[in-house]
């Protein structure tokens, strides 16, 4: 599958007007390195390249490319680092992809006010890097942080491990410059936390690039706290250890990040990087404390009584940097050590209230066994974020159908128990058709009038997130494909 | 002035609706009262009085109300307690006023996940009141708190003083049940953190009841820190205040709140109050820190050292709860003990970034002198939100628009040292005209188009935020009358 059918003369067009703005370096347009271009993260349901990519380096140059775009009638989408696992930077049909890893400055440090502008393809890892000799850092972790750029941050509103207490990126962004779908270019928020009107930079943050392009972004950055503690703790039962995360949390505590691992994960670690998690453990959480020195040693204290009070089997605290990095080194790798195991696998992401977490894993251990395929666990489970790995046995005919099928009746199940389809991956093309089982008709109709505001001729991203624009894709109906199929 | 010239008819056939619908003791049509509900707390610039008022008891009961005034093409609008400062609970121009305060149920505790769900109309301390014996609390704390409404608070996006720890109320809300202007009701969010899609819900929380009617909302609910310690920081001038406020924040210490007073705000507390501010002062800077009793202890010494760095003359710590109960009447009294002095005043609402406060406090003081008229000032100096008070002497020809027009200019260089119009107060029927200078023409249509989204029939709270909506009205228009009248 190749583009939308750009007609070759358009397509040719806009290349000569896009090396014209960006230089030719600046272009791609051969078949083979568009290839690179036909997917993000989200290697399941749908592989589409575009019919040109685009490399511009400053905020004009992507206006520019974008009211080329605009008087053709031809569909465009923002990429940074092609991270994203719901195929937000992946086309739908063709088109041109602008892709902003070329802008990667960052504008400016403003200290004093503890805030940093930089351009969109900066990325997430390095504004941290360039402030911790100020004493500073910038909060949200993406399990990506390495590679994913601040950009994209802004279009899935990604969280990470450290979200439980410090929230996710819309909670640290004051500001964006913006390219609307016609070439404008908007700033929206500013450099102080209140701005009057619509708050359009809260609808921006999380739209998954359907309302324009964000080509600068102004955050917030926070001190690095005077100290860490690390903490694995260690449970029979994955229900053993939902219960000690809503014990701290009615503790009053707080901790920076609190993430569970099963026991399916914990093997596949322990296979891959040995960060020292017992094979014998039902579930083990890694639980992080940050501050004042004294208000972590009483937390950690806290938190060690609470788990010890649901059964917990052993406490460890990490006694120096490189046990504490170990510890996160399993986690970090966590997905990618249960994929040398499963050579394919599907990562779903949703959430359910803090209460429902014990609830909604032992119900999908059940739905794993129903369609006989293997689910491991991991959670942000203090935000009650969960993360089923379905393992996809590709030589097994109709593995792959059963995976897309269980990871469906998760989605419906965590929407009934109260919670939502994605906590941090977006819905993008994989989700679109569960939304309506989340909003009702009326809630989507005014949603998608909102998109019509920024892009009223649904050239920016489209196909995107709203489940009646531009035909169905994505895992819902994969699952409905896959139904059939099995029916036929 | 009354109404906006409703059909006599219509009016009949309305309230004759209305009466069917809430009960006839749930409408108000008699002139006389009526006259209560021609302002807000804004009492400046613009009264007029609604056609009807009806207080409805259940969400349906909304629904039922607005759809009527959607079948007639009659605007209406929403009004909590009215305490409002920026007029957004004003009539423009007549209409239905939809008065939520007989809806003030909390309609759900969550304990273990820490919400509670609240009729509109519920008032903003009783809920803090009614979860205080499970440890929790409700975060935002505008003055007002013993009197508006959680519903208007959504409205305005409020905040207080204890919110540069803790954020403003959109920070706090996870979900609101919404009458939409065609009487549709739709939920906004929910119960976990994410929800997919636009977030409808930050684009309607602080949009001034312009997108819809909030009837229920789900609130965040915090525990209750386990000390807490009131600062009391004397200064020779407001500069030496500022850089111990920026020096806090610079040395990684985030207090709950960091409020100054200025020496005319002093004497006009202590000429009523008696909170113990020494009257020969500069400023003072009221530092209050809450968590751990180990970690406050640590960070009151941090406090201490900033404001020491920054030449203050003294610093007292509160030793009792009755101490600092009356530091804490000197600050919230302090609007109400200026206008002891001054009967009437015009209260400001501006922010600038927190290193430009001493600037700003600097130039309003000149602009005082400029348009000769007294000027004090409190601030929530650690988020940079001024809050001049400008005093108005009706006596004297020709002050209330000197007052005006220096509000304008105050409102200016706010703009121009990169801060916002409004940090709590909203835009309302006051400051619609700034908005010009903060926003382009394409912002605002942009916003303006959001607005017609939820409300394509201009019925829900008309003439409020927008410039272009419905005619002039507010401060700069004022100002610009008082310009021409002083110029003719």
């Amino acid at each position: 599958m190749n583009g939308n059918g750009l007609a070759p003369d358009t397509r040719t067009h806009l290349i000569r007007a896009f090396e014209r703005i960006v230089g030719p370096e600046g272009v791609i347009s051969s078949p083979d390195e568009l290839r690179v271009y036909d997917c993000d993260a989200l290697t399941f349901f749908h592989r589409c390249p575009p019919d040109v990519v685009v490399l511009p380096t400053s905020t004009s140059q992507v206006a520019e490319i974008v009211r080329r775009c605009y008087e053709f009638g031809v569909p465009f989408l923002p990429r940074g680092a092609g991270t994203g696992l719901s195929g937000g930077a992946t086309p739908r049909a063709g088109g041109v992809m602008i892709v902003l890893t070329r802008m990667t400055r960052i504008l400016d440090l403003d200290l004093a006010n503890r805030m940093a502008t930089v351009e969109a393809g900066c990325v997430n890892l390095w504004l941290t890097k360039a402030v911790e000799c100020h004493g500073l850092f910038y909060a949200p972790d993406p399990a990506s942080q390495a590679a994913c750029t601040i950009g994209g941050n802004v279009a899935e509103n990604a969280g990470g491990p450290h979200c439980l207490k410090y929230g996710v990126t819309t909670n640290h962004v004051l500001g964006a410059t913006v390219v609307l779908p016609d070439g404008e270019v908007v700033r929206l928020g500013g450099k102080v936390s209140d701005s009057p009107g619509c708050d359009l930079l809260g609808v921006f943050t999380g739209a998954e690039g359907t309302l324009g392009i964000c080509t600068e972004v102004t955050v917030r950055l926070l001190p690095q706290p005077e100290a860490v503690k690390t903490i694995l703790a260690i449970f029979r039962t994955i229900e053993d250890a939902c219960s000690a995360v809503s014990g701290v949390i009615a503790r009053g505590i707080i901790p920076v990040a609190m993430e569970m691992l099963d026991r399916e994960t914990i093997t596949a670690v322990e296979a891959n990087v040995k960060a020292g998690y017992p094979l014998d453990a039902g579930a083990v959480l890694l639980i992080e404390l940050d501050g004042p020195r004294g208000e972590i040693e009483a937390e950690a204290v806290g938190v060690e009584a609470v788990c010890r009070e649901q059964g917990c089997l052993d406490v460890r605290v990490a006694q120096t940097e490189e046990e504490r990095a170990l510890l996160w080194k399993g986690r970090k790798e966590a997905a990618g050590s249960f994929g040398r195991i499963a050579h394919h696998y599907y990562l779903q992401d949703a959430v359910v209230p803090r209460t429902k977490l014990a609830q909604v894993l032992r119900e999908i251990e059940e739905i794993g066994a129903r369609y006989r395929v293997k689910i491991a666990n991991v959670a942000h489970a203090g935000d009650g974020n969960v993360h089923p790995m379905i393992c996809v046995d590709r030589d097994v005919p109709g593995c792959e159908e059963r995976a897309i099928q269980a990871g469906s009746e998760i989605m419906r199940r965590c929407i009934e128990l109260g919670g939502t389809v994605t906590g941090e991956h977006g819905i993008g093309l994989e989700k679109r058709e569960y939304l309506r089982l989340m909003y009702s008709p009326a809630d989507l109709a005014v949603m998608h009038r909102v998109r019509g505001v920024f892009d009223p001729a649904g050239l920016c991203n489209p196909g995107k997130i709203f489940p009646d624009e531009d035909g169905p894709a994505g895992a819902e109906h994969s699952a409905r494909h896959a139904s059939a199929v099995s029916a036929g």
